[in-house]
């Protein structure tokens, strides 16, 4: 996946997209983002340089507890022009939701507002615009399953790994009951290298809509006027 | 869409599958689960005969604030069988997710403990196996992207609608500043219309995988025995 990734990445950058992700929650930790810079210098992706002492206190406590957590990652593209995506089935929100579920161990997927919509108001969520551009990203840069030309925001949910040292419960293959250990190389957390998976589906799905578009509407020429972006 | 799963429920209904839905928020108002039968009798699709009378009293609150609100809609497949699905890309809830992100406004999907997952511990996520069956379905019945046999649960979150009679800022096609009320019909809530719909994408996507089951594998008997389904 992060090869065909990295292939869409370049593309997409040469036209000025830009997609990138970080860590946004480690098991109970929330992370609010703090700068992009951030996320290259420390092992968990993680945008607040003076959250990742807490991170790695959390893990060791985790890994002597011979247990596991999981993770939400968020996943950000900028640059995206209007227009990507079709308003029916394979809609660029359906798409991704696909490319990202698709990453293992994820048990869930939002755009933008995500499940906080259920509980918002019309008049809070709706993306107001003026001039200048929209107000807000609600919407989290696809409506109607195009793209709005703001900012694509994806965030997903992996789970805790179950393969961990703590005994468990299961039956072999005769039905019978036995005790599951796992030995060896234990992984307390596979959210903490989901971040760049995250990206190259979220890149690789573009992708895929920016060449539909090519194909459809290349020639096509709009003169209504450019939003701001914001 | 509830055309071709009205075909697929009973393609499904006929080898024991059974698709099913219920509202499980309106707004702010969370609703548990109490009996299937409720489903069918109210306009919500409410589980819980008891909260009808409050989600009308919502509503009807929420038309006098001319405002709009979100929704989450829960869904269930029983005795979905073992094996459904494949384990890398068209796996079984990236699929899922597919279908039920294409639905209009849904901005959020989960399979089984979803979102919920991050904060989990591996040692509370992982449904232990007895010989009497699975003790939890935190999975939500897809593990590695192939059905578990255990019911397969899913959630979809639906934002509030921005065509309210409350008036917003927007610009005109010139990228001038106007005001817009939206006049005519007014839906406050298109999640409560949803559930049918949810029901229709998960067993149009059931159906899809239980083709290419029979397909790849219609003719494999396995002797392995089977776990009790809960």
């Amino acid at each position: 996946r992060v090869a065909a990734g990295a292939i869409a990445k370049k593309y997409l950058a040469a036209q000025g997209v830009q997609v990138r992700g970080y860590m946004s929650q480690l098991g109970p930790i929330k992370i609010e983002f703090k700068q992009w810079e951030a996320v290259g210098q420390n092992a968990f992706f993680c945008p607040d340089p003076e959250r990742v002492a807490e991170l790695e206190a959390y893990m060791d406590q985790l890994r002597r507890d011979q247990d596991s957590v999981g993770a939400e990652i968020t996943v950000i593209a900028e640059g995206v022009p209007v227009g990507l995506g079709e308003p029916v089935f394979d809609r660029l929100d359906a798409d991704l939701a696909h490319g990202l579920m698709s990453i293992n161990a994820v048990k869930g997927v939002e755009i933008g507002a995500g499940f906080g919509c259920v509980a918002q108001r019309g008049s809070e969520h709706r993306d107001e615009m003026t001039p200048e551009g929209f107000l807000s990203n609600h919407a989290g840069g696809v409506l109607g399953g195009i793209s709005s030309g703001q900012p694509i925001v994806a965030r997903l949910a992996l789970k805790p790994t179950s393969s961990i040292t703590t005994p468990g419960r299961s039956i072999d293959i005769h039905g019978q009951a036995v005790e599951v250990i796992t030995k060896g190389r234990h992984d307390p957390c596979v959210g903490i290298r989901a971040t760049p998976i995250a990206e190259a589906m979220m890149a690789i799905t573009l992708l895929d809509h920016w060449l539909r578009q090519r194909g459809q509407n290349g020639e096509v020429n709009v003169d209504t006027p450019r939003l701001t972006q914001r």
